[in-house]
């Protein structure tokens, strides 16, 4: 393999490409990067047998092959490169990078054991606003699960009905659910997107505005964004039946300033952030809301104007819960919806609104 | 005790006090903010016991007292505020934040088990312009050991003769020595501040142009900075006899531009940066230098125009040392003046400067 391509061109693909295969893996192969030569294309892929990614740049190419290179070393390299054009040679044993007067040499890792890229040809299933992708994904998954007890809460369901996409994630404590509405699908589906790379779409997604659409086939997902493909392993399985536990009759509903209540919580939680759970209580009043914490340390009262209909109540909650939830709403006022003391509470916006996050109270001894 | 303050104030005092007061420490009371209400004034202090730092800021003072609050606690707590007045009241057991609408109480520590803050009143030592010590503590810092096992190698040597500060600070492997003017002082004399000090120092002068006036008295020296009073304790013993170390003749001068060497040793470090030594190979002749690392990965070459008087040679050294000195020199262009091929090589500006840093060769086997 011979080639010659653009700085630039090569430091923009390591920032995507690299992110997948720096990723310390029990298989060292996994943190190689694959570059193709061929047809005046560089392409660089990756993968953690996860998520695969290849992105295509312009190349001189002076001689076609394939090679696998040190994944972390090659983007640290170049990503400290200030040349303009950077030469990549190659025999299949060792690489070496020529840019001016300077040569770096190192061993490839053995191209026959780099597993297959996963790439879907199929047709777009689906297609939704970027803005509103990030969005979905911005609201979900900070609600999936971390735990590998129970695979499917690692994901976001992601269900198709009309020309509505329904995501929803849980973890046993809390949901989110957000509606989107998208432009052209090829009929209703169900899958489980892994949430980790929902996180990684929307980086490689940035803020550009457009659309995205999205393959899915074979037990797999994919989205092609700015040259860059970007595929990855659904979760198999049943999701939970989410739509039984959502309540839909309630005994109080409360409307307050989004970033003041923020706000009262994050500085109540301060006070039991090293407590086992960070209990903070909600007193639910007519023209008030106010927020409590207190353990042997000390006790924090935090008051937020609010505008109450249905009766009072003190409810109990993980502070750190509450406050993921408000911090990832853009409405200036929220509506709390209560079914009572020790039963699920509901965040929406208080306007119309396409998300709704459930909160499980914590239990008073 | 019962005070009202400017929010605004009190944010800006914890900012400065709170960072030696959060430190975790083996005796909980050194987590403890000192607050002292007299006069029109509120004073917070802190120490770990090796640095004191104090902040008055102007309060309604209703009524006098001292009181210990757990320094991270309130420190965070009132860095979350926005309101624009609050009313700290304590009885002594316990303090009550009040801001708006909004309580906050906790239990106060023991106010007689808080160490007395040092505070030296005679007269400035020296004084220095606040960029002149700011730069001597960038230049210094780095270079003193973190190892305990020789406390004086954690401090910076600070030596007055004349009208000129004379800091110095090595670790076994590496010295810096920066020369500055000092517009007055009350005679020789030779201290050792600890790093860490001055780095805390280096922060609290932040950005601000005039002058700092510096007491050194009883094993102590002292800074008063916009309205904060910080004393450290001085490090005791003898410093090594560092003349002795630094070379005055030389069989090669060899000058580059920074900006480019410093490029080509970070980029010729990360091929060995987890190697037990990051080594790197400096091939110095008549117009070029040249960078090299090599190991069972790979091998990196970068070469560097440089203008030569001497013999050449070749000399190794820890790439890491050598790059955190580059990355502190402002000097568009550098000097870098040999001895030999094992032992120490000195790194200047090309032109004038104040400053001089020595590295240790690494010897080859």
């Amino acid at each position: 393999m011979k080639i010659i391509v653009e700085g630039l061109d090569i430091k923009d693909a390591i920032a995507t490409v690299g992110r997948i295969a720096t990723t310390r893996n029990v298989n060292p192969i996994l943190e190689g990067i694959k570059l193709t030569a061929k047809d005046g294309v560089l392409t660089l892929s990756a993968t953690d047998l996860e998520i695969y990614v290849q992105k295509k740049i312009r190349a001189d190419v002076k001689q076609e092959g394939e090679i696998i290179v040190p994944g972390r070393l090659f983007s640290d390299y170049l990503r400290k490169l200030d040349a303009s054009q950077v030469s990549i040679a190659s025999d299949g044993e060792s690489v070496v990078i020529t840019h001016g007067d300077n040569v770096c040499k190192f061993q490839c890792l053995p191209v026959e054991e780099f597993p297959d890229i996963i790439q879907l040809d199929a047709k777009p299933h689906f297609s939704i606003k970027s803005e509103d992708f990030r969005d979905l994904i911005a609201k979900t998954t900070i609600c999936a699960s971390t735990d590998d007890s129970r695979p499917v809460l690692r994901g976001v369901l992601c269900e198709i009905a009309k020309d509505t996409l329904t995501a929803v994630a849980l973890d046993g404590f809390r949901l989110a659910r957000i509606e989107k509405t998208i432009s052209s699908h090829l009929g209703e589906t169900k899958v489980i997107i892994p949430a980790r790379s929902l996180d990684e779409v929307k980086k490689l997604c940035g803020e550009e505005n457009g659309e995205v659409n999205i393959i899915i086939q074979n037990k797999f997902f994919q989205v092609n964004v700015a040259g860059t493909t970007f595929a990855s392993r659904l979760i198999e399985g049943e999701f939970i039946n989410y739509r039984q536990i959502i309540p839909s009759s309630f005994v109080s509903d409360v409307v307050v300033e989004r970033s003041a209540f923020e706000n009262a919580v994050e500085r109540a939680g301060l006070l039991v952030r090293s407590d086992k759970v960070n209990l903070v209580t909600l007193k639910i009043a007519d023209k008030f809301v106010t927020v409590t914490s207190n353990n042997e340390i000390g006790k924090i009262n935090e008051r937020v104007p609010s505008n109450l209909s249905g009766k009072d109540l003190s409810i109990s909650f993980n502070a750190k819960y509450l406050f993921d939830a408000l911090r990832n709403i853009q409405a200036g006022f929220i509506k709390l919806s209560l079914t009572g003391d020790h039963s699920p509470a509901i965040i929406t916006s208080a306007k119309d609104g396409d998300f709704l996050f459930l909160i499980l109270p914590v239990r008073m001894s």
